[in-house]
């Protein structure tokens, strides 16, 4: 019988599946929206659905089982340290629940650090010693690949670069600190300044109250001025923190991932501007700043290698 | 015979040598100063002339050399990169010319990497996996110990904490760069820091011309109120550094080096609140935030544990 790892990515809205061969082949998909309401316990009957049913549909074969999601890990307790988008998960011993309700050995991993893995695997960031992903949606998560491994750091809290400083006493952040680039560099921000910029009346954004991120790029597409400045305010401070990163990680590539990474040509110009003026000449002249190949499956396949690798290296005793 | 390193660290000021033992044991020191007008081969003659010492005191015994230096390192073409504090060094092959000078094979490394590998050999970070090193002297270096290994990315640049950006458009840095750390947090950003708040007129400083960071933190520790205020700015810009770093790297202990670590009593306040009020909390609660044990002596040694370290790798051969 063949191993398969079925691979999920949890999700702030939804919940996704994967039937992963080891070459990366998917065989199988499924979905279903994230419970958002009641306890933990909500998310673990929906992983036991949708394993189910990819057990269903790919047959008697062997699995093991990888899940990708929004945590902040904390190695040392065996639990989830705190979910930021996922509260109710907040100190839950979720690998440990889904392991026993699913019956199947279970890897967890921080979303951002399996979607690096995904791309440094099959997409990106293939074939590079040292790579940074860093996930521009409603925050800003990134993956460290150091080494050619992941590197996790001592908790499994490593990556999180949405919430270096960028601006000592910027926008106040949900993390608790003040001016973290994820204030000036998510879909939440670019939605955020651009309610603030479109005040003084000059743009079509303008007098609109429930507007996207994806909205605010076509209006700056468009060529509204307000949107325009809105992209290059993001694309200045997401380029402020990757030339510190330059500056301290010397990557051979950076791989920007994410919805928002799909505004790459309102923002990029300012990004690679503020990494060139910032950055060492060495490092900056080697990083390639590229966007993400793999898109929303880069999570699933990064859990997924995560999970074959822990077989290879024998720590599943498989 | 035994075989001994010949470390020397390349200073801005004093080029220093030690013979060092496998267990880390100095059984000779040299030192002179550190050749600053001419071309390069004034460098090499000075290893030479050190090295030449160090042989007749300690006898015919093996040797292999190590040599640190304030370099950023490019590894991709075997030579310096670029030196700031020594520019006749830039683009100079000075491994290669050393180890032809002296005839036996040399390791060239970062200062401020192997500060952070001797640190983590026998100082303030042993026995953990993931370190760093932040050297506050004339400038501010930073070295990486990640998964238990010397972390240099891929050109060997790797971490440049000084040159993290702090302050978006701050002071302008040699660097090229605005707001970089080492303009708020070096004893030449102490000095500058210090005149500028003096100029009200309110300090014991006002009026000197002439003064250093020692200075400065001896003015704090008398409760000059600017002196203090300045300890505590570099504090701010510090523990906003090491909050982004404990978020990215989520490591066991950060170590303080360098002549400026010296006024831990008046910045350590300032650093920590930074970074409680701003890291993480599972990563917070985990970093150590502790001063160098091995002084001046860190680069020595780390240089010395890469040497033997690459003989047991064997990459020499030996």
């Amino acid at each position: 019988m063949a191993l398969y790892v079925l691979a999920a990515d949890l999700g702030g809205t939804n919940l996704r599946m994967a039937v992963v061969a080891s070459d990366g082949q998917i065989l199988h998909r499924e979905r279903c929206p994230t419970p958002r309401n009641g306890d933990a316990g909500n998310i673990v009957s929906a992983i036991v659905e949708l394993v189910n049913r990819c057990r269903q549909a790919v047959g008697p074969e062997t699995f093991i089982a990888g899940l990708a999601a929004p945590l902040i890990m904390n190695l040392s307790v065996g639990k989830v340290g705190i979910s930021p988008n996922l509260p109710m998960l907040d100190g839950f011993p979720l690998q440990r629940e889904v392991e026993q309700a699913i019956g199947v050995t279970t890897i967890l991993e921080n979303d951002a650090t399996a979607a690096a893995i995904g791309e440094s695997w099959l997409g990106a960031s293939r074939g590079v010693q040292n790579s940074i992903c860093v996930t521009l949606g409603t925050g800003v998560g990134g993956g460290l690949i150091l080494n050619g491994t992941p590197y996790r750091g001592s908790d499994g809290t490593a990556g999180e670069i949405g919430h270096m400083v960028v601006e000592p006493e910027g926008h106040s952040c949900g993390c608790g600190s003040r001016g973290c680039l994820e204030q000036y560099a998510s879909a939440t921000a670019i939605v955020r300044m651009a309610n603030e910029l479109a005040l003084g009346g000059k743009s079509v954004l303008s007098g609109q109250t429930d507007f996207s991120a994806s909205q605010v790029y076509d209006a700056a597409i468009g060529g509204d001025t307000v949107a325009i400045n809105v992209y290059k305010i993001m694309g200045y401070y997401l380029g402020m923190a990757l030339s510190s990163l330059v500056n301290v990680l010397d990557p051979d590539v950076i791989v920007l991932a994410g919805g928002l990474a799909g505004g790459w040509d309102a923002f990029i110009h300012s990004t690679r501007e503020q990494i060139e003026k910032r950055a060492f000449r060495v490092p900056a002249d080697r990083v390639k700043l590229v966007r993400a190949e793999l898109g929303d499956d880069a999570g699933l396949l990064g859990v997924a290698r995560v999970a074959f690798s822990s077989i290879v290296q024998g720590q599943l005793g498989v």
